[in-house]
């Protein structure tokens, strides 16, 4: 309700935001949603085609008079590398300015190698596709990087991360200082929280709810990541779970019944094995629940509901828009996606749930890597560098 | 991390948020802080000092030349009423334009008699309260009213309240038209939320608990109430709670153990009444705790945990600087504190309860009043009433 922030600002790099989420297409619609003078308009569009970022083609409908010329934003103006960090695997991808990939590559690690030798590893693979690409190290304007743990953003280092051992405090932008760009560094949830969102960002309320070892959330309100009071907003792996009667599970957080002790990748993996079915990791239970395999289906699908049971909780507190589900788990799909919906709807408040989206991601594989490279776009065209940009 | 809104706006009712809010004291200040041109600031301060809203007065530190006049917000340039709606009273006041409360006055009301009669109590009271301060009805700037169910924020009507029968659809608004000024009506938590905050705001991320008859919570996210998709947001009364085993208690919703069912104000009564205790009121048991009936003091206490283990589920995801717990029961004070610290603490992530601040409203009876004022004058003060009132 506070007046502060009720006027659309008309900053270049707020211009070059509405052009480049279509929601302005000509000067005449940044006048009218900006509020600015024609001449102030004209100027700032004028001084970020002469930087490349903004290019004028084609003509838009007249209603009366000379047709405006559109504009757009010029997404090839350079390049990001987008680095997704896993436990087990770095994944790095090279993307245009719409976060669009041009070249990826992976590789196994292990994160507790420590990030002198994962980092190493990082950047051979940004060279690669970048060579792969036929792009220069000139091109690269910016660096993202999800790490799975928890990341102090400003500075770009993990706080106290309890599965990266040796990461603590570690000044990961450092590690890709030979491209003199910008890095932004970000938890993996909140980075795959971007990366489902998409390039056009909106204003909804959003949850993505990363299912893979453990069980995170990125928190979205009004299109942008909520990190609450310590960056800790998300963290929804050891809320306490209404379980069946008598069932009491250990978890590693020393609390018993965690949401996570009870529908992660790790317990999923536990609880076949219990089962009896015949896995050795997660992802063979998640195969063999794709494969249609009857118990296993079963286990995803239980693990769904006691996902859904908390998330019916946050729906009542949170009332979102939309809740996206990725992960490792995710690629079950269906089942999951039932067991959550199920859960949901018998225990959420029908005027909450009555227009609630709930979806699977459509490429939970390439979440981490699409939200690296916008968290990275949008770092680098903030109103700083677009300044920069513009002036020199 | 969009740059929209990375510049501090320096439209008039922006500046006139800043002195109000003690962020800025001088022209100075103002300059430094938005960025805009000396110009242009002395302009709008004049035109704000022309409209009565601002004044100049004494002088300022100076580090060198002219020490800078300072400014100051002018909240006696007129009034506002503040409503607060409850399911059996209606209380209003009258407060300047900083919510300090001039005069006040309530009445006993039945909610289920409809808008017609207990609109007309609400205008009877109001024009009492501006009588005893000496005010005219042409001083009213604007109108705030806190209702005790969902509300469409952008036209005040009531959205299917479900303990408002009659008042669905019903446009509050118009029962205050006789002051010609703006009326804004909210969900009493979301009013309460503002109260409890205070004029001065801030950029936290908090969370207000009311716990009267049922259970509700206000959300702030950076100092502004956040709404959700339907404006549900804070819905909490009905999580299904982990209760303890081979408890199942039906709430009025149709599900069992709902936080309401477990810990509400008509739990405590029903509680309190099967426990042989000598009351006939949910106040009668918050007294007998004040008073220190040990059989009340642990009902209240036990009413707490359970409200407290589901903040320790909304700690872990919303990570908030701080809760504040108001309503009727929250009189009770200490023992219901206790009980959801304890609930808290046991069960929420070290880090995210680490420098949390858990507390119970120092007046929870006057935050309602409070928070409509504090509406009503966010209201009148954004960007389009202040342009008008600076150009008429």
């Amino acid at each position: 309700m506070s007046a502060v922030n009720a006027q659309v600002s008309a900053s270049p790099a707020a211009l070059l935001h509405h052009v480049r989420t279509g929601r302005a297409r000509s000067r005449a619609e940044l006048v009218a949603m900006t509020g600015a003078s024609r001449n102030t308009i004209s100027n700032r569009v004028d001084q970020l085609i002469a930087a490349n970022l903004l290019a004028e083609g084609g003509r838009g409908w007249s209603t009366g008079g000379r047709p405006p010329t559109l504009l757009q934003f010029n997404s090839e103006a350079g390049c990001v590398l987008a680095v997704d960090l896993g436990v087990t695997s770095v994944d790095v991808a090279v993307t245009d300015l719409s976060a669009r990939v041009l070249a990826t590559a992976g590789h196994p690690i292990d994160i507790a190698e420590g990030p002198d030798a994962v980092l190493a590893e990082a950047r051979r693979l940004g060279r690669r596709v970048l060579a792969e690409a036929g792009l220069d190290d000139a091109d690269v304007r910016a660096v993202g990087v999800g790490v799975p743990g928890p990341v102090e953003f400003s500075t770009g280092r993990p706080s106290h991360p309890p599965i990266m051992p040796g990461w603590h405090d570690h000044p990961i932008p450092d590690a890709f200082s030979r491209w003199g760009a910008p890095v932004f560094v970000d938890n993996d949830v909140n980075v795959m929280a971007l990366g489902e969102l998409g390039v056009e960002g909106s204003d909804q309320d959003a949850l993505v709810v990363k299912v893979g070892t453990g069980v995170g959330c990125g928190v979205v309100v009004g299109g942008r990541v909520y990190r609450g009071a310590q960056g800790s907003a998300g963290d929804i792996g050891h809320i306490h779970v209404v379980a069946a009667e008598g069932r009491s599970v250990l978890c590693r957080c020393g609390n018993t019944n965690c949401l996570e002790a009870l529908a992660g990748g790790a317990s999923l993996l536990r609880d076949a094995l219990a089962a009896g079915l015949p896995v050795t990791s997660t992802r063979d239970v998640v195969d063999l629940a794709i494969r249609g395999d009857g118990p296993a289906l079963e286990l995803v699908r239980e693990a769904g509901r006691t996902i859904g049971s908390v998330l019916a909780a946050l729906v009542n507190f949170f009332n979102p828009h939309r809740i996206v589900i990725t992960g490792g788990v995710a690629q079950a799909g269906l089942p999951l996606l039932s067991g959550i919906r199920e859960a949901v709807y018998a225990r959420a408040m029908p005027l909450a749930a009555r227009t609630l989206d709930v979806s699977v991601s459509d490429a939970p594989e390439l979440s981490g890597r699409v939200g690296a490279a916008l968290m990275a776009i949008e770092g680098y065209l903030d109103d700083d560098s677009v300044r920069e940009a513009i002036t020199s």
